[in-house]
Formats: structure tokens, sequence, C-alpha cells
């Protein structure tokens, strides 16, 4: 018998040969859990690089911080930092000791357990674009940020598994800044279940953040406080400054147990030396010196390494993103965290103004710098254009479709017996022949490949004949789609009537105002 | 005196302060010569791969290839293989003698020694996308591929130093099929000095094209013989077939020491299994027959492994590129060529129908799985759209970006003491400073950092005066700009007319039609 004969006689599975149209994929992806598959990138010498942090515990030693809140600076000096004015010198042995209370692996409470993010070395949590004063989609153009805008994406954001963690998407520009913080808690609570982001605008907006976070979690103070649910973002001023607001985050998240992430946002040849090498060992000075301050004051407290560095445009002035340089960056960071063995957050994003093939560019290489440095948290990874100015519903959607081929590429492969095939498909099929109706294809077919949100495999005529959609008006459809659903509500009827009272008892109270 | 005060005491460089318009880039990157910085990454254990090859090699033995071309069969058969019909059965003896004597480094003489390129595992080199029947732009439309087309994507192509070797781009449809190799080969001798593709599509043509080679290269017999001066591309019609041009081009090109590549193009659930590990090995089955004729017709004759696998879309049957399983696919090639010890080539692609987010994203993706996998060559990296069904001119032009960001990538980084930069940049900046007038900016802000080609960092507003130009739309500017210019003639006049006066002797003699 030959492998043709063989290929005829073989029973056809599921009665039929199965027809295009007919498969209904049966895969069931998870995206919740990542561990970072690929391998450890570096871009210096281990001497080099060790080199860089001596330069950066020298910098904090000799010329020092400027810290802007006095109970900082009163923190610092307490654990022996020499203080002159706002300046505070930090000391090698104060930072290696903070360094070494410092969690290695951060378990992350979110709102139901298979939501919940483990941050360590190896782990892979990636967060959609965040702090962008404008929203944009191709239905309604772009313009401030709102509180609609707000809400959509974080629906977007709750609808997609493969962002673990919430960001601070979307200024909501109409709504009061003293009330700001109730709607943007507010709306995490109530529209995802995923570990939500905090700002860190001053202790008072913190506190109440803190309180609807117990309240719609159901969570006591004991519970809380012994738990991760939250975490914020801090960025330092770069250079050598941490300001009012920053430094009571970083005290206010370490006092309650809740997760800082430290991210000095550095542009090189700008606010950070123009070199790679420069502007990481500043901003690791930085990081360093906001990651003591958590320590000193609460041994153990959660926190998070972090960088976001890339160049400007030596032209212009303006910023660049997804730039060799940029990539480069990150491989650095990369090597300060492992010396540090902290998890650690890195950054992708795009400078474009549009959606184009270039914000695409960008976006996917600035990934592949975070993913091959051993980024922990990659942020800015999806719907971020304009360096952060804008979020783009489209890009959102684009985006993901990459995000989502990473998330597969976690999950590895197998060449066992069965896959490799010998038996049910190689000697199945005769030289020339196709593989459509191997037991192995048979075995496989709905489950074996991705299937993309946005990307479309049609060809050229089938895809004239629906309208010759790019990429984007596609998303607009998907992004479009997941709006038109209810939104969920997520949490119980009980919390979220205790939420709605304390929120309205503080607006009534005239809220917080944010620090400054 | 503190930091700001030795900002403000630094004499400035060049006189003033630069201001943002003056800059003009010193840069002169070599993309020329490239070797592969990043990490290999392997998507199967070495056992799984070691697996893989030995069924790969019963596969040939007892399974075995159709070879439709009588010469190659008795090729096989003197080696001692079993032949019934034209079906070759291979023993693992014959082929892993023919792995021995395969050369593991290939040096490729060009047009100009500086186009020289050398392939071994390690080094890298880039090829434009190829073998499209249509070419589209944004100014003329998606047409079918024409002479016009040919030459200005060979100028394109010949523009880009990140191209190393040209590549059969686009299907002159406007040439007669006896005539067009003449065409194509001559375009190539005249319009740029990089190593050529010379298509095997049958003895005649090719004798034809390597007779143009000698004269326009100014190369005797021996010096032709004793040095790799053109490139074909071998595709094996899987699954396990080696048809008459193929297994002609190979013996042809071996007899004459000049280099096969060869590239099984399979798809996943069509013409290969359904599993990235029964592909592979399908797709390592033929690679090795093919490399075992050229060693059998010349030991130590050039030759390249090479594979482009990706996956079908299993509900339209239609193919997709930059998918995570044609990730992995040459992920898994990689490890079948390290085991064998060749250097190898590898494929980007798209599979959408215009330059969009998918057509940027898809190719991105690929070309990542190709860098991880550490392949040598890796084709298709730009301008490939419909899965191969046309070549873009912008698409070409927005994936230079992104390979000449992979190139700046590949010169590394320093951390020496002046790019750390204690002295000359951290201590120099006070706290909430900046580094723009930093001596070590002022020393590199002209060297520092990448151009792009058509990446724009102008902000909205800008960007809106400006014209609201989409990085497609400034790339049709820039291929319009370099194809404004008189194309360079790279042979010598004496050549030239040589060359001309062999084509129109054989064009009167009636050519050469195609073996098919």
């Amino acid at each position: 018998m030959t492998t043709r004969d063989k290929d005829s006689a073989q029973p056809r599975r599921k009665g039929r040969r199965r027809g295009a149209a007919e498969t209904v994929s049966k895969r069931t992806p998870n995206y919740r859990q990542l561990r970072n598959p690929f391998p450890v990138m570096s871009v210096f010498s281990d001497d080099e690089a060790a080199n860089m942090h001596e330069t950066a515990l020298t910098t904090l030693e000799e010329l020092g911080m400027r810290v802007l809140l006095p109970e900082a600076v009163k923190i610092y000096a307490a654990a022996g930092a020499r203080v002159d004015g706002d300046m505070v010198y930090i000391g090698r042995e104060i930072v290696e000791a903070a360094v070494a209370t410092a969690p290695k692996s951060i378990h992350c409470h979110a709102g139901g357990p298979k939501r919940d993010v483990t941050l360590e070395l190896g782990t892979l949590a990636f967060q959609p674009g965040a702090g962008a004063p404008h929203a944009t989609d191709l239905k309604r153009g772009r313009r401030p940020g709102s509180a609609r805008d707000y809400r959509e994406y974080t629906r977007l954001a709750h609808h997609f598994d493969v962002f673990q963690m919430m960001s601070p998407s979307v200024e909501p520009q109409d709504i009061a800044i003293n009330l700001r913080h109730f709607f943007t808690t507010e709306a995490q609570l109530t529209l995802t279940d995923k570990l939500p982001f905090l700002f860190s605008r001053g202790t008072p907006q913190t506190m109440d953040n803190f309180e609807m976070l117990r309240i719609a979690r159901g969570l006591d103070e004991e519970a809380f406080l012994n738990g991760v649910h939250a975490y914020t973002i801090i960025n330092t001023n770069s250079p050598r400054t941490l300001d009012i607001p920053m430094a009571q985050g970083l005290i206010d998240f370490a006092r309650n147990g809740q997760l800082s992430i430290v991210t000095p946002f550095t542009l090189m040849g700008a606010m950070a030396p123009i070199t790679v090498a420069g502007a990481i060992t500043l901003s690791h000075a930085e990081c360093l010196a906001a990651i003591t301050l958590t320590q000193l004051v609460r041994e153990g407290a959660p926190v998070c390494y972090g960088t976001f560095t890339s160049n400007v445009d030596m032209k212009s002035g303006a910023p660049a993103f997804g730039t060799p340089t940029h990539f480069q960056a990150s491989l650095a960071a990369g090597q300060m965290a492992r010396l540090l063995g902290l998890p650690w957050r890195s950054a992708a994003g795009s400078a474009s103004n549009i959606n184009d093939v270039q914000a695409a560019n960008e976006n996917q290489l600035g990934l592949w710098g975070c993913l091959l440095s051993g980024a922990t948290v990659i942020i800015h990874s999806a719907g971020w254009l304009e360096g952060g100015l804008t979020v783009s519903y489209e890009k959102l959607v684009t985006d993901v479709d990459v995000l989502n081929m990473v998330a597969e590429l976690c999950a590895g492969n197998r060449a066992g017996a069965d896959e490799i095939g010998f038996a049910n498909a190689l000697a199945h099929v005769a030289p020339s022949g196709h593989f459509f109706a191997a037991p192995q294809t048979m075995e496989r077919y709905d489950t074996e490949f991705y299937e993309p949100v946005v990307h479309d495999y049609a060809n050229f005529g089938t895809w004239t004949e629906r309208g010759a959609l790019d990429a984007n008006s596609r998303a607009t459809g998907v992004w479009e789609r997941i709006l038109a659903e209810p939104p969920g509500v997520l949490a119980s009827p009980g919390e979220l009537a205790a939420l709605r009272a304390f929120v309205e008892k503080r607006t009534a109270e005239g809220g917080a105002p944010p620090e400054s």
C-alpha cells in the first residue's frame, strides 16, 4: 500500500471532510498567568553593569537626591543619610540594606483569584498604555480624555485577558480634580476584577482610594495591610528629584502594604545623559533612592524596580520611542534589575501621531526590548500614541493581537511522537499530497493555531469584496462590538451600595484635591 | 560650587548652544556586514530536536523523496540510494556524509569588496521580499509586475545598505519568458553591486546567467568556479517532491561552485503537518535530500540550509504569516540548522493585503522569530504583502526602518567611564536640570542616535500642519526621491558592451524558455 492509498483509505473523522466554514475553534488559551519564555539579553558586560551600579551608589552618596517632602527627608535622615536642606545624600550601606529587604516575589490579589498576578523575575504581565490626557478613535476623533473615555477604556482593557493589570489609561478631564480619584477608582472596582491602579496624588486621595478598595473587596484592616490589592506608579522627576506627591505615595503605599512600581521616566539627551549607560545609571540611582524610602518606611514593603528610558530626536528635541536606543535602555535596565534580584517594569510605546505603520513598528520594537530584557511588567504595551499624549481605541485592539501572540509563545510547544507524527502525518501523505485529512490534522485543526482578533487572512479578492478594510477600520468594529455589550458590574450589590455611599459622603465633604 | 553652578560655568562647545534645526548627523553606521547579537532561542528540548532529526532521516530512508529529474535520480542511485521509479530512498549514511562535506562558512563575492557577504552561523543578512507576481504602490496602485517594477525595485533594494543580498523581488511579466532571465540578470548586474540572485528555471537559462555573471564581473572560468558570485533559491515541492528545474538548479549551481539556498516552503495543515514539530521534520528531511544532492555533485559545494514554514488559517485554508506558529517554526528550524552546523535561511512576511498595521506587525513578529532562531539570511524581510503575491514600494521603505534599527542593535553599545559619564554628565547637571549642554551630550549629539528613514517624531500640532501624513504616505515620498535620482550603472563600459552583445546574440538565437 503506498502512502497515497493509505490517505484514501483513512476513515474520515467527524463523518465528513471538514469544510472551511464549519470550523469552530475549541482553543482555550490561558493568558492570565504568563512566564517569559524568551532568553535574556544583555547589552553591557557584567563588569560594565557592575560599574554602573557602583556609580549609581556613588551618585546617591556624593551628588545626592533632592527630596521635596520634609517627612521623607526625615525618614532618610533617621536612617543615617546626610541632609542639607532638601538635598539627601544616601550612603550605600543604607541602600544595600533596603535592597536586601525588598521582596523578590510579590503576590498581588485581584478581584477574583484567577486574576491574581505574581510579580518576580521570570513572570510577565502586560498593561495597556497609560497616563494620556487625550483619547482618539476613528469614529469620534481626537479629544481631551473624558469620563466616558476612561470607563470605555477600562472596559476594553478588562475584556482582553492579556492585560493582567489595569493602568491609568486616560485622564477623565471632565471630572473635577478633587473628585477624580473617586471616579477612576470606582470605575476600576466595578468594571473589572483585575488588579487596580491607584494614583498617588497626595495622602488624602490615597486614603480615600484605600478605603474604597477595602469596601469593594470586603477586606478588613488586617487583610488589607497584609496583602497587595492595588498598585501605584512612582515617577521620579529626573534628574535626581523626588517630588511631594511621589514621596507621599511611596510612604503611604509602603505603610499600607500596597505596591509601588518605581519608574524614573527619562529621555536621553534631555533629562538624562545622552548615553544608554549614563541614562540607566541615573535612572538606577533614582530608583534605588525610591526603593530605599519604601523599605525605611516598612521593611519588606512591596516595591518593583522600573525604568522608562528612551531618547529624544536630537534634531527637534521631541521624544522618540521604539528606537534602538530605547531597546538597549530596556536591556541595560534589565541587567540592573537582575543585579538586585527584583521584579521590574519596563515600557513599550510609540511616538507616532496616529495608529499607522510607524506606530505598530515602534510599539513592537519597544516590546521586544522589554521581552528580551526579562521585564516582569510591560506598560504602554498597547494603545499608546504621541509618546503618551493620546490613547487610541484602535491601537489598543491592534496591539492586542501582538500581545496575544506573545502570550501564545509563552505556552511553548512540544515535539513528542504525536507532534512529530511519523505515523499519523508524515507516512500518511504521499509526495505532492496534502495533510488536510491526515489523522494528526483532524485531531488538531480546531485547537492548533492562534486565532487573531483583527488580523485578516482573506485573499486580495475576498478582502476587496468585503470592503477593503485596513486593520484599523476592522479594529473599530472590534471595540464597538465589545462596548455594545452591557458593562459588567463586578462588585456585589452590597459592596456597590457601600462604595456609592462612601463616595457620596466624601463628595459632600468636598473630596480631596491632588497634591502637587 | 554646586552642580548647577558647574553647568553654567561650562564653556559652550562649538561657540554657542546648538539649536534644534542646526543638527547635522555625522553618524556613519555600517550595515553591510552584520553579526546577529540576539540570544538564540529554542522551542524544543535538545532530545526532541534530536528525535526530529532522526525521524527526518527515517523519512528519507523509508518513505523516500519523489525526484522528477532522471539525472538527479541517477546521482542519488550512484551514491547507494534505493530507487523505485521516481522514488528515491536515501540511506542516512549518504545524508550524513553529505552534511559533513557541506561548508560551514561561505564567502560570497559581490560586485565590490565592501559588498561581500560571509554566511555562517552567527552572521546576518537581509533580503527584501521576493517572488511576487504583483507590485503595488500608493501612486500607481496594484498591478501585474513589470520590467519597470523590477528595475525600480532593484534600485530601491540597492539603495538601502541593510539589504546585503538581492532577491527575486517581482516578476517582470511583460518580458517574454524565454528572455526574462536576460532582463533580470542584466538589471541586477548593472543597477547594483550586491550579491545577485539567479533563478533556477532550467539548465539553459542557468548557463546564460552564469555567462552574463562572468562577463559583468570580469571573471575567467577558474575564478568563477572557485568563488561564490551568485545564489539561487531551491524550493522543494512539499511534501517530499523535488521537481525538474529545482533538481537541475541544485546540480548546475553545485557543479559551478555557486550557492544554492534550499528552502522548502511549507504551510502547516496544508502541504505540511499541522504541528510545528511535524512540519519542520518534513522540511528538514526535504532540505537534507537537496543538500545531499549538491554534495554528491561536488563535495564542498556551497549550500545553505533553509526553511519557510508558517500555518494556514484553518477556517479558510488561507496562508498566514507572522503568527506564533510561524515564529516557533523558525525557532525549530534554527535548532535543526545548529544540529548540522550550517548557515541557514529563514523568512519574515505578511499576509495582509495592504501595508497597514497588520502588515507591520506580522512582518516584525516574523522577523523576531528569525532573529531569535539565529537565522543567517532573512528573506522577505521587507516589502512583502499578500503572503508573497505582491511587493509594496511603501512597505519596503517602512520595513527598512525596522531592519535599520535591528542593524543598529547589531553594533551593541558600551558602558565605559565616558559612557557612564559620572564626571562629564551625571555630576554636571543639578537636580531637575537638563543634559542638553552637558559635555557628554555636546560630544555625541550628532552621532548617538539612529535617524529614521520614515518615522516622524513631530508632535501632533506640527505633524498636522505638515499635512498629517501617515508613515505610508511619507514612504511614498522616500521611494520617489530615490527613484528620481539617475540610476547607477555599476558595470564598466567594456563589461556593459560585452553584456549587451551577449544578450543580443542569445536573444537572436531565441533565448531559453524556463524548464517546468
